[in-house]
Protein backbone atom coordinates (compact mmCIF):
# COMPACT_ATOMS: atom_id res chain seq x y z
CA UNK A 1 0.00 0.00 0.00
CA UNK A 2 1.43 3.47 -1.22
CA UNK A 3 2.03 5.46 1.70
CA UNK A 4 1.06 9.40 1.74
CA UNK A 5 2.04 12.09 3.50
CA UNK A 6 -0.04 15.88 2.86
CA UNK A 7 0.91 18.79 4.42
CA UNK A 8 -0.96 21.83 5.02
CA UNK A 9 0.80 24.99 5.61
CA UNK A 10 0.20 28.52 6.43
CA UNK A 11 2.11 30.76 4.37
CA UNK A 12 5.95 31.23 5.66
CA UNK A 13 5.88 28.44 8.03
CA UNK A 14 8.39 26.69 6.64
CA UNK A 15 5.82 23.79 4.85
CA UNK A 16 7.26 23.35 1.64
CA UNK A 17 10.78 22.96 3.29
CA UNK A 18 9.88 20.38 5.96
CA UNK A 19 8.11 18.43 2.77
CA UNK A 20 10.86 18.62 0.87
CA UNK A 21 13.51 17.36 3.36
CA UNK A 22 10.97 14.71 4.56
CA UNK A 23 10.83 13.73 1.06
CA UNK A 24 14.16 13.47 0.91
CA UNK A 25 15.05 11.55 3.81
CA UNK A 26 12.61 8.83 3.10
CA UNK A 27 13.65 8.67 -0.43
CA UNK A 28 10.34 9.39 -1.73
CA UNK A 29 9.24 12.35 -3.87
CA UNK A 30 7.77 15.39 -3.05
CA UNK A 31 4.84 17.10 -5.40
CA UNK A 32 4.99 20.75 -4.70
CA UNK A 33 5.82 22.63 -8.20
CA UNK A 34 5.96 19.27 -9.67
CA UNK A 35 1.99 19.22 -8.72
CA UNK A 36 1.81 23.03 -10.60
CA UNK A 37 3.74 21.73 -13.79
CA UNK A 38 1.42 18.75 -13.85
CA UNK A 39 -1.59 20.46 -13.32
CA UNK A 40 -0.66 23.33 -16.15
CA UNK A 41 0.07 20.63 -18.62
CA UNK A 42 -3.19 18.84 -17.57
CA UNK A 43 -5.53 21.93 -18.09
CA UNK A 44 -2.89 23.78 -20.74
CA UNK A 45 -2.66 26.82 -18.63
CA UNK A 46 0.33 28.90 -17.28
CA UNK A 47 2.11 27.84 -14.01
CA UNK A 48 1.94 30.92 -12.75
CA UNK A 49 -2.05 31.39 -13.21
CA UNK A 50 -2.35 27.80 -11.51
CA UNK A 51 -0.25 28.72 -8.76
CA UNK A 52 -2.36 31.72 -8.12
CA UNK A 53 -5.43 30.57 -8.91
CA UNK A 54 -5.22 26.49 -7.53
CA UNK A 55 -4.96 27.29 -3.61
CA UNK A 56 -6.54 30.92 -3.10
CA UNK A 57 -9.77 32.62 -4.06
CA UNK A 58 -9.32 35.46 -5.78
CA UNK A 59 -11.03 38.94 -4.83
CA UNK A 60 -12.70 40.05 -7.96
CA UNK A 61 -15.75 41.33 -6.16
CA UNK A 62 -19.30 40.13 -6.88
CA UNK A 63 -19.68 41.87 -10.01
CA UNK A 64 -16.18 40.76 -11.83
CA UNK A 65 -17.12 36.95 -10.23
CA UNK A 66 -20.77 36.86 -11.76
CA UNK A 67 -19.01 37.58 -15.47
CA UNK A 68 -16.54 35.14 -14.77
CA UNK A 69 -15.78 33.05 -17.97
CA UNK A 70 -17.78 29.37 -17.48
CA UNK A 71 -17.88 26.42 -19.50
CA UNK A 72 -20.79 24.41 -20.88
CA UNK A 73 -20.93 22.65 -17.33
CA UNK A 74 -21.13 25.90 -15.77
CA UNK A 75 -17.74 25.55 -14.30
CA UNK A 76 -15.33 29.09 -13.81
CA UNK A 77 -11.45 28.58 -14.57
CA UNK A 78 -10.68 27.88 -10.79
CA UNK A 79 -13.19 25.36 -10.49
CA UNK A 80 -11.36 23.51 -13.90
CA UNK A 81 -7.93 24.10 -11.82
CA UNK A 82 -9.85 22.08 -9.08
CA UNK A 83 -10.75 19.24 -10.62
CA UNK A 84 -7.73 18.84 -12.85
CA UNK A 85 -5.48 18.74 -9.33
CA UNK A 86 -8.18 16.50 -7.59
CA UNK A 87 -7.90 13.88 -10.27
CA UNK A 88 -4.12 14.44 -10.09
CA UNK A 89 -3.57 14.20 -6.49
CA UNK A 90 -5.40 11.08 -6.80
CA UNK A 91 -3.66 9.51 -9.87
CA UNK A 92 -0.08 10.64 -8.00
CA UNK A 93 -1.78 8.71 -4.58
CA UNK A 94 -2.36 5.36 -6.38
CA UNK A 95 1.09 5.21 -8.39
CA UNK A 96 3.66 6.23 -5.60
CA UNK A 97 3.91 6.85 -2.14
CA UNK A 98 5.00 10.64 -1.67
CA UNK A 99 4.75 13.93 0.19
CA UNK A 100 2.09 16.51 -1.35
CA UNK A 101 2.42 19.89 0.05
CA UNK A 102 -0.76 22.01 -0.25
CA UNK A 103 -3.35 22.38 -2.63
CA UNK A 104 -6.19 20.34 -0.41
CA UNK A 105 -4.69 16.95 -0.70
CA UNK A 106 -5.54 16.23 3.24
CA UNK A 107 -9.29 17.02 1.87
CA UNK A 108 -8.48 15.07 -1.48
CA UNK A 109 -7.29 12.33 0.21
CA UNK A 110 -9.34 11.71 3.24
CA UNK A 111 -10.57 8.49 2.89
CA UNK A 112 -7.52 7.03 1.84
CA UNK A 113 -5.86 4.81 4.84
CA UNK A 114 -2.22 4.96 5.30
CA UNK A 115 -2.16 8.33 4.78
CA UNK A 116 -0.30 11.11 7.42
CA UNK A 117 -2.31 14.61 7.47
CA UNK A 118 -0.23 17.44 8.82
CA UNK A 119 -0.53 20.87 9.50
CA UNK A 120 2.89 23.24 9.92
CA UNK A 121 1.62 26.96 11.33
CA UNK A 122 3.96 29.39 13.40
CA UNK A 123 3.01 33.00 14.92
CA UNK A 124 3.23 36.14 12.59
CA UNK A 125 6.18 37.28 13.88
CA UNK A 126 8.18 34.33 13.13
CA UNK A 127 6.82 33.90 10.08
CA UNK A 128 6.93 37.56 8.75
CA UNK A 129 10.60 37.23 9.72
CA UNK A 130 11.09 34.48 7.68
CA UNK A 131 9.34 35.88 4.37
CA UNK A 132 11.27 38.55 4.28
CA UNK A 133 14.51 36.49 4.33
CA UNK A 134 13.35 33.67 2.26
CA UNK A 135 11.17 35.78 -0.67
CA UNK A 136 12.70 39.12 -0.13
CA UNK A 137 11.06 42.70 0.34
CA UNK A 138 8.28 43.84 -1.35
CA UNK A 139 6.19 46.92 -1.77
CA UNK A 140 3.93 45.12 0.85
CA UNK A 141 4.44 44.66 4.69
CA UNK A 142 5.29 41.23 5.40
CA UNK A 143 2.20 41.47 7.69
CA UNK A 144 0.04 42.41 5.21
CA UNK A 145 1.22 39.40 3.12
CA UNK A 146 0.51 37.01 5.18
CA UNK A 147 -2.31 38.47 6.31
CA UNK A 148 -3.61 38.37 2.82
CA UNK A 149 -2.51 34.79 1.49
CA UNK A 150 -3.58 33.36 4.81
CA UNK A 151 -7.25 34.78 4.54
CA UNK A 152 -7.36 33.57 0.60
CA UNK A 153 -6.38 30.31 1.19
CA UNK A 154 -8.37 29.64 4.32
CA UNK A 155 -11.28 30.55 1.61
CA UNK A 156 -10.42 28.78 -0.75
CA UNK A 157 -10.16 25.96 1.39
CA UNK A 158 -13.71 26.50 2.63
CA UNK A 159 -15.01 26.89 -0.67
CA UNK A 160 -13.62 23.45 -1.95
CA UNK A 161 -14.01 21.03 1.26
CA UNK A 162 -16.57 21.22 3.84
CA UNK A 163 -13.72 21.62 6.76
CA UNK A 164 -11.97 24.44 8.58
CA UNK A 165 -8.37 25.24 7.69
CA UNK A 166 -6.79 25.43 10.38
CA UNK A 167 -8.67 23.08 12.72
CA UNK A 168 -6.87 20.62 14.77
CA UNK A 169 -9.06 17.86 14.52
CA UNK A 170 -8.70 17.61 10.50
CA UNK A 171 -4.85 16.80 11.07
CA UNK A 172 -2.90 13.81 12.47
CA UNK A 173 -0.43 16.35 13.86
CA UNK A 174 -0.20 20.20 13.75
CA UNK A 175 3.26 21.73 14.42
CA UNK A 176 4.08 25.18 15.03
CA UNK A 177 7.30 25.32 13.20
CA UNK A 178 8.77 28.19 14.72
CA UNK A 179 8.75 27.10 18.10
CA UNK A 180 9.50 23.66 17.49
CA UNK A 181 12.05 24.60 15.05
CA UNK A 182 12.22 22.80 11.41
CA UNK A 183 14.29 20.04 11.65
CA UNK A 184 12.66 18.24 14.39
CA UNK A 185 9.82 18.66 12.55
CA UNK A 186 11.28 16.90 9.94
CA UNK A 187 12.38 14.17 12.33
CA UNK A 188 8.63 13.76 13.92
CA UNK A 189 7.42 12.98 10.52
CA UNK A 190 9.78 11.01 9.05
CA UNK A 191 9.25 8.76 12.45
CA UNK A 192 5.47 8.87 12.45
CA UNK A 193 5.76 7.70 8.39
CA UNK A 194 8.24 4.86 9.70
CA UNK A 195 5.81 3.97 12.04
CA UNK A 196 3.03 3.59 9.73
CA UNK A 197 4.58 0.94 7.99
CA UNK A 198 4.50 -1.47 10.96
CA UNK A 199 0.35 -1.53 10.74
CA UNK B 1 13.31 28.09 34.47
CA UNK B 2 10.38 25.80 35.17
CA UNK B 3 9.12 23.78 32.29
CA UNK B 4 5.36 22.79 31.97
CA UNK B 5 3.30 21.04 29.26
CA UNK B 6 -0.51 22.04 29.08
CA UNK B 7 -2.36 19.29 27.88
CA UNK B 8 -5.31 20.32 26.35
CA UNK B 9 -7.43 17.37 25.15
CA UNK B 10 -10.97 16.29 23.74
CA UNK B 11 -13.18 14.32 25.91
CA UNK B 12 -12.32 10.71 25.58
CA UNK B 13 -9.04 11.52 23.62
CA UNK B 14 -6.73 9.68 26.13
CA UNK B 15 -4.84 13.25 27.06
CA UNK B 16 -4.92 12.64 30.54
CA UNK B 17 -3.61 9.34 30.03
CA UNK B 18 -1.21 10.66 27.95
CA UNK B 19 -0.26 13.42 30.61
CA UNK B 20 0.27 10.99 33.36
CA UNK B 21 2.66 8.96 31.40
CA UNK B 22 4.51 11.78 29.85
CA UNK B 23 4.85 13.26 33.87
CA UNK B 24 5.88 9.38 35.38
CA UNK B 25 8.47 9.35 32.43
CA UNK B 26 10.12 12.82 32.80
CA UNK B 27 9.65 12.39 36.92
CA UNK B 28 7.62 15.45 37.13
CA UNK B 29 4.41 16.12 38.95
CA UNK B 30 0.99 15.82 36.88
CA UNK B 31 -1.75 18.06 37.78
CA UNK B 32 -5.20 17.15 36.90
CA UNK B 33 -7.47 15.86 39.82
CA UNK B 34 -4.81 17.05 42.21
CA UNK B 35 -5.51 20.40 40.69
CA UNK B 36 -9.26 20.18 41.28
CA UNK B 37 -8.02 18.76 45.28
CA UNK B 38 -6.77 21.97 45.79
CA UNK B 39 -9.19 24.73 44.01
CA UNK B 40 -11.73 22.82 46.30
CA UNK B 41 -9.04 23.64 49.47
CA UNK B 42 -8.86 27.38 48.02
CA UNK B 43 -12.74 27.98 47.28
CA UNK B 44 -14.33 25.38 50.12
CA UNK B 45 -16.42 24.02 47.22
CA UNK B 46 -16.72 20.17 46.79
CA UNK B 47 -14.15 18.47 44.14
CA UNK B 48 -17.01 17.45 42.10
CA UNK B 49 -18.97 20.47 41.98
CA UNK B 50 -15.51 22.03 40.97
CA UNK B 51 -15.01 19.17 38.35
CA UNK B 52 -18.60 20.21 36.38
CA UNK B 53 -17.73 23.78 36.79
CA UNK B 54 -14.19 24.13 36.43
CA UNK B 55 -14.20 23.13 32.84
CA UNK B 56 -17.63 23.00 31.22
CA UNK B 57 -20.04 25.59 30.53
CA UNK B 58 -23.35 24.83 32.92
CA UNK B 59 -26.83 24.67 30.72
CA UNK B 60 -29.29 26.42 32.97
CA UNK B 61 -31.26 28.73 30.46
CA UNK B 62 -30.94 32.53 30.22
CA UNK B 63 -33.45 32.98 33.27
CA UNK B 64 -31.62 30.53 35.28
CA UNK B 65 -28.78 32.24 34.51
CA UNK B 66 -29.96 35.97 35.35
CA UNK B 67 -30.83 34.41 38.73
CA UNK B 68 -27.23 32.91 39.56
CA UNK B 69 -26.15 33.63 43.39
CA UNK B 70 -23.28 36.20 42.76
CA UNK B 71 -21.29 38.01 45.02
CA UNK B 72 -20.28 41.71 46.17
CA UNK B 73 -18.16 41.91 42.89
CA UNK B 74 -20.70 40.39 40.52
CA UNK B 75 -19.08 37.30 40.05
CA UNK B 76 -20.66 33.83 39.82
CA UNK B 77 -19.79 30.92 41.32
CA UNK B 78 -18.23 29.57 38.29
CA UNK B 79 -16.73 32.85 37.58
CA UNK B 80 -15.09 32.74 41.38
CA UNK B 81 -13.56 28.83 40.22
CA UNK B 82 -11.78 30.49 37.61
CA UNK B 83 -10.08 32.73 39.24
CA UNK B 84 -8.92 30.32 41.79
CA UNK B 85 -7.79 27.86 39.04
CA UNK B 86 -6.02 30.66 37.34
CA UNK B 87 -4.33 31.74 40.32
CA UNK B 88 -3.90 27.88 41.21
CA UNK B 89 -2.33 27.24 38.10
CA UNK B 90 -0.08 30.49 37.95
CA UNK B 91 1.54 29.21 41.45
CA UNK B 92 2.17 25.53 40.18
CA UNK B 93 4.07 26.67 37.52
CA UNK B 94 6.16 28.98 39.64
CA UNK B 95 6.95 26.17 41.69
CA UNK B 96 8.13 23.36 39.62
CA UNK B 97 8.42 21.79 36.33
CA UNK B 98 4.81 19.55 35.62
CA UNK B 99 2.06 18.81 33.50
CA UNK B 100 -1.18 20.20 33.64
CA UNK B 101 -4.06 18.55 32.28
CA UNK B 102 -7.11 21.26 31.00
CA UNK B 103 -8.26 23.82 32.59
CA UNK B 104 -7.23 26.43 30.20
CA UNK B 105 -3.89 26.19 31.60
CA UNK B 106 -2.40 26.74 27.79
CA UNK B 107 -4.69 30.17 28.13
CA UNK B 108 -3.59 31.16 31.53
CA UNK B 109 0.07 30.32 30.82
CA UNK B 110 0.56 31.72 27.29
CA UNK B 111 2.70 34.49 27.49
CA UNK B 112 5.12 32.47 29.37
CA UNK B 113 8.45 30.98 27.92
CA UNK B 114 9.45 27.38 28.43
CA UNK B 115 5.88 25.85 28.46
CA UNK B 116 5.33 23.37 25.87
CA UNK B 117 1.09 23.99 24.30
CA UNK B 118 -0.13 20.12 23.13
CA UNK B 119 -3.79 19.83 22.06
CA UNK B 120 -4.84 15.78 22.13
CA UNK B 121 -7.96 14.56 19.75
CA UNK B 122 -9.51 11.83 17.54
CA UNK B 123 -12.86 11.25 16.03
CA UNK B 124 -15.92 10.85 17.61
CA UNK B 125 -15.65 7.05 16.68
CA UNK B 126 -12.70 5.95 18.44
CA UNK B 127 -13.61 8.29 21.53
CA UNK B 128 -16.75 6.78 21.48
CA UNK B 129 -15.36 3.10 21.76
CA UNK B 130 -12.78 4.37 24.76
CA UNK B 131 -15.42 5.91 26.21
CA UNK B 132 -17.42 3.03 27.17
CA UNK B 133 -14.32 0.78 28.02
CA UNK B 134 -13.18 3.56 30.37
CA UNK B 135 -15.39 5.30 32.08
CA UNK B 136 -18.10 2.30 31.37
CA UNK B 137 -21.80 2.61 29.97
CA UNK B 138 -24.14 5.27 30.88
CA UNK B 139 -28.58 5.71 29.47
CA UNK B 140 -26.91 7.88 26.93
CA UNK B 141 -25.42 6.86 23.98
CA UNK B 142 -21.48 7.42 23.55
CA UNK B 143 -21.91 9.89 20.58
CA UNK B 144 -24.48 11.84 22.88
CA UNK B 145 -21.94 12.06 25.64
CA UNK B 146 -19.10 13.28 23.58
CA UNK B 147 -21.37 16.00 21.74
CA UNK B 148 -22.11 17.35 24.70
CA UNK B 149 -18.81 17.31 26.07
CA UNK B 150 -17.26 18.82 23.42
CA UNK B 151 -19.48 21.81 23.23
CA UNK B 152 -19.89 22.46 26.90
CA UNK B 153 -15.43 22.93 26.90
CA UNK B 154 -15.43 24.68 23.78
CA UNK B 155 -18.28 27.03 25.28
CA UNK B 156 -16.08 27.37 28.71
CA UNK B 157 -12.78 27.70 26.67
CA UNK B 158 -14.53 30.75 24.62
CA UNK B 159 -16.07 32.15 27.52
CA UNK B 160 -13.10 32.87 29.61
CA UNK B 161 -10.16 32.52 27.47
CA UNK B 162 -10.17 35.00 24.03
CA UNK B 163 -9.22 31.38 22.10
CA UNK B 164 -10.75 29.20 19.94
CA UNK B 165 -10.81 25.76 21.47
CA UNK B 166 -8.89 23.31 18.89
CA UNK B 167 -7.63 25.69 16.76
CA UNK B 168 -4.60 24.76 15.91
CA UNK B 169 -2.51 27.80 16.05
CA UNK B 170 -2.79 27.79 19.88
CA UNK B 171 -0.76 24.91 20.02
CA UNK B 172 2.85 24.20 19.79
CA UNK B 173 1.60 20.50 18.77
CA UNK B 174 -1.76 18.42 18.26
CA UNK B 175 -1.82 15.12 18.19
CA UNK B 176 -4.58 12.54 16.76
CA UNK B 177 -4.06 9.74 19.28
CA UNK B 178 -6.60 7.43 17.86
CA UNK B 179 -4.79 7.29 15.01
CA UNK B 180 -0.58 7.87 16.43
CA UNK B 181 -1.35 5.80 19.25
CA UNK B 182 -1.20 6.79 22.78
CA UNK B 183 2.29 5.59 23.65
CA UNK B 184 3.59 7.21 20.54
CA UNK B 185 2.11 10.52 21.76
CA UNK B 186 4.16 10.00 25.03
CA UNK B 187 7.55 9.47 23.28
CA UNK B 188 6.92 12.48 20.86
CA UNK B 189 6.12 14.77 23.80
CA UNK B 190 8.66 13.63 26.52
CA UNK B 191 11.26 14.21 23.38
CA UNK B 192 10.12 18.08 22.79
CA UNK B 193 10.14 18.63 26.72
CA UNK B 194 13.54 17.25 26.80
CA UNK B 195 14.76 19.52 23.79
CA UNK B 196 13.30 22.56 25.54
CA UNK B 197 16.19 22.06 28.08
CA UNK B 198 18.67 22.66 25.23
CA UNK B 199 17.55 26.09 24.84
Amino acid sequence: MKKIITISRQFGSGGRTIGKEVAEKLGIPCYDQELIQKISEETGLDGDYIKENGEYTVYRGWFANAFLARDERGLSTQDYIWLAQLQIIQQLADKESCVIVGRCADYILRDRPNVLKTFIHADTAWRADRIVRVYGETDETPEKRLKDKDERRKAYYQRYTDMEMGDAVNYHISLDSGVIGLEKCVDIICDLYNNMEDE
